[in-house]
């Protein structure tokens, strides 16, 4: 029996990206801004993130294929199908996925901030403070 | 019945860290390697990452507390109490550890990298190219 384990989130991604399609394909680039709404029970978790500007969050991409071991690298057909361990490609194994994000706004359990493209309703996992040292 | 999903191992670290206590705090720093072995059956995902110099790693940090909503910062008493996710602790609701490292070698299924120091045993569950646009 294989190894497994459990992720629970933490909060959702709020967003005016209702499907896959409309995202924008890297949500850095537009500087896409949401809200991560954050469940009550993680409030002495979140209290933590005032002072820093920059986050990394890792999502839940629950609309991806889990089973796809090759794709063709964002989504060109021209381009021959590569492990998806080489791609950031949302359909692996696992679909996390990691953002670095500025923080704006901090109020209650809302956080608005800059730099995610996820679609309104992806669960967040993980939130933690960007840190240029272990990071870039 | 709150939501939950599931991940699995794509492979395991294989390091000289034993144990949590013997690890340097930010193996980062230290320019620590190890080598990840990667599962059989993800084979033909793992082939994508040729090429690439610099990769993102998500573990699965197996022996951390997940209970745990704030602690002192590197451990220290003298420093107050914070929200996790303003840290770095492996102690989180879902306790995924982010590494950018250097892939040094690939070698079939092992994947020699700088900059993890993860206990030996440590799960890995996802393996992404670093891409500075995106990432720092």
């Amino acid at each position: 029996m294989k190894e497994r384990y459990v992720i629970v989130p933490i909060g959702y991604v709020r967003s005016s990206v209702r499907d896959k399609g409309e995202a924008p394909r890297q949500g850095r680039d537009e500087e896409f801004e949401a809200v991560l709404e954050i469940l009550e029970e993680y409030a002495a978790a979140i209290e933590g993130i005032r002072g820093w500007d920059v986050l990394q969050v890792i999502c839940w991409m629950h609309l991806a294929s889990r089973d796809i071991l090759q794709v063709h690298p964002q989504g060109d057909p021209t381009r021959p199908l590569t492990g998806v361990f080489g791609t950031r490609s949302p359909a692996r194994p696992n679909p996390l996925a990691g953002y670095t994000v500025e923080l704006v706004n901090l109020e209650g359990l809302k956080l608005t901030v800059r730099g995610i493209d996820a679609v309104d309703g992806t669960p967040v996992v993980d939130i933690k403070p960007h840190i240029s040292r272990l990071d870039d």
